[in-house]
């Protein structure tokens, strides 16, 4: 993309707004509709270029086994996490990478801390790991429909502003624990308009195929469209750290969103600068003679 | 391929003796070096028309929330497992693909019975689990050799043929019960030559970048080569059951194990005849409501 990935980084030096953040997002030049072919195409190519270097680093990640890599999807309902993994990690070898929606906690779950169910689900060395969903739930579905997840008395007598600064701060330094661990931590907010959100949930609606994957709870969500914007902007404030930055990616074009976060994964997996293992001279010899070995079989 | 791929199922009725069986495979008519290569590209545009097909299904799988699929891969060591993920696999939603690679079990698995780290792995309603290597290395390595896993009380003072007896019967009336609770289960032997192992390892001993694949343990289980071989034709024997049959895959030629493999998923996942759920009355009333609230805003 004739644009840097990078600057959709959220800072933790200074606050982003979404209300100044533009959804839609185009480059100046590619306004007009013959640039924002050309665009499209160019954005077209650069996705399928990204998903064949991920195809190689993730063997190269299996191979060395020692870093994981850890992608949170986050965003309003229809704002493209189901269509981003679908393309982004579509021909990844699906042995290293495991993708996990996480729902409504189940009530085992929810008779344990928050954290709990995501720990389990946490991608193992030498693999990626997607959630679709987080624990980034915790501090937005929760924090804005509490009635419908927290026992009352973990708020009750409480003050709520410190309840949620303790939220912040656990979740900063659970993956701080993570990263110092060899986890590569890649968090994607995939921003949507209120607009975009109508057109998408009204071809669910009208399309058969497509229809079971609306609910009627989408609507009731979406009510309470700003709200979820003030918890998602905090979020984004309070948890853009330097060992796991916030992207904040412009989603009412799909292939913008894919585009734009095919290259950062692209991006953060080659800094690893990943090589074939290589063997110490023990080694070496165990794989002459076992080489021998076979060959005067 | 010009050939059914439910020929290579293992009856429940008739014993099948792996030396009768060749694993290198190919129709008479295509012994031939000139027909090999027709059917060699017949096989190849076949498995990438099953790819996408198994793309299809997967989200009818996925949308109907009813059934999962557990696929089983055993064979020998380099028979073709991940080859076999990696290829007939790619381009499926790895949304709704989980793969588990069983290796070494750990100190905690141990202490639980043999089935209780593979019941934890499997696939959610409306997804697809594969299973590298799985619960049936408990009746082969740890049949050739007890040593390594199996705690020597269990089979102290017990007749043998009872104890491995036990464990086939356990594992079918555990599938059994997969299967009736909705799991479809396709379990593949990916069968090779002793030749033709040799020759896969000394490739991976002499390509740099495929020696980290290679462990000096693959030496020591070829060295038993006979009594897995031995093993495995028990297992087959014993554990072909009705409702979760195995296949014997000729695994010489990759081509031709990727492809029998994609077309008996393919074909087994169109049994179910998957349509996208239509919705009762009450729910389209309420769609419809919501269609209009949305409309009007």
């Amino acid at each position: 993309m004739p644009v840097d990935a990078q600057d959709f980084k959220v800072s933790n030096k200074k606050p982003m707004y979404l209300k100044s953040f533009d959804s839609s997002w185009l480059p100046k030049w590619a306004q007009q509709e013959e640039y924002k072919k050309i665009l499209k195409q160019h954005a077209e190519a650069l996705l399928e270029e990204n998903r064949q270097h991920l195809i190689k680093e993730q063997e190269l990640l299996w191979a060395n086994d020692t870093y994981s890599m850890l992608i949170i999807l986050q965003g309003m309902d229809a704002a493209g996490k189901d269509s981003t993994i679908r393309q982004v990690m579509s021909g990844v070898n699906p042995q290293g990478c495991r993708v996990t929606s996480f729902k409504t906690p189940s009530a085992e779950e929810l008779r344990h801390d928050f954290l709990w169910r995501h720990v389990k689900a946490l991608p193992e060395r030498g693999s990626i790991g997607i959630f679709n969903r987080s624990y980034y739930e915790d501090v937005l579905i929760v924090k804005v429909r509490p009635e419908i997840f927290v026992k009352q008395e973990l708020l009750k007598n409480k003050d709520n502003t410190l309840f949620w600064e303790q939220r912040y701060e656990d979740i900063n330094l659970f993956e701080r624990h993570l990263v110092r661990n060899g986890t590569i931590i890649l968090k994607f907010y995939l921003h949507i308009s209120k607009e975009e959100q109508k057109n998408r949930l009204l071809k669910r609606l009208k399309n058969s195929e497509k229809t079971w994957k609306f609910s009627l709870t989408d609507l009731e969500e979406r009510a309470k469209w700003s709200e979820y914007e003030k918890a998602y902007e905090e979020m984004l404030n309070k948890t853009s750290t330097e060992w796991a930055p916030w992207y904040v990616i412009p989603a009412d074009r799909k292939w913008v969103a894919h585009t734009l976060i095919s290259d950062v994964i692209a991006a953060e997996i080659t800094k690893l600068d990943l090589k074939y293992p290589t063997l110490n001279m023990s080694q070496k010899e165990a794989l002459i003679k076992a080489k021998n070995e076979l060959e005067k079989e």
